[in-house]
């Protein structure tokens, strides 16, 4: 897929994308840049609101392994099955969320379970940023089902 | 605060909760009840959508902290330090979070650091069910700043 699909196939498919505003900025086989901008997603404080922070690192996880399933024909469905998330430093401006896919020894013990189990689970780290400093980070346990 | 009127502030004030029709059913000096509709708030799969469902987690735990201050007369701002979830099983209607207080002893520790130390630290535990089964649970740290 294209960055600008994917975005389509998220505001289509998960509606509340289109009120965060959600832009995809990047979109590479092993790499993507999430945005939702600060004015559709600011808090009481002025500053980048915590769900609105969780669901962009959220959205980037799964659009990113989703692609990932895409692009090597592989079967079933992405879910976030749990995460966690530390909020280091408040956002200021512009939520952007930045995933890459693990080392390749993780990725393809990912590819067999799901080759040969049709399910598999991969564990992905994704970071917001602002102005290159890392603001909160989101470990996500994904499941293909 | 009324019911309403904490969700008049939630839509005034986090812009995004007027997007995930966010309605608070509950408010109690110790308990909450907040809704997300699921027409606003499902996915792909036709369930409800994991960062709708954390946002509404965070939300029932931000109110009812703020909502403990401004009754008590306590200094601060409440923000959300960091959060784990589990998604149990899937969502199939709206998304219902509810939240307590906690037990006496953890609550007054709470509200003597603030007196003293205008800063403070608690833990909340927010479940979200589903015709009174847990679909998905929810630990908060909140800070008073």
């Amino acid at each position: 897929m294209q960055a600008k699909q994917l975005e389509q196939l998220l505001h289509q498919e998960i509606p509340i994308t289109q009120a965060l505003a959600i832009e995809v900025l990047e979109l590479e086989q092993k790499n993507i840049l999430v945005k939702a901008p600060f004015d559709q997603n600011k808090n009481i404080h002025n500053t980048a609101f915590a769900g609105s922070i969780y669901t962009t690192a959220t959205l980037a996880g799964w659009s990113l392994l989703t692609n990932y399933l895409k692009i090597n024909d592989l079967p079933g469905s992405v879910v976030l099955a749990s995460a966690e998330i530390k909020y280091q430093k408040p956002v200021n401006g512009d939520i952007i969320a930045s995933c890459q896919l693990p080392n390749t020894d993780e990725l393809s013990q990912f590819h067999q379970q799901l080759t040969k189990k049709k399910r598999g689970r991969l564990t992905l780290e994704i970071a917001v940023t602002e102005e290159e400093k890392i603001k909160a980070k989101f470990i996500g346990q994904f499941a293909v089902v």
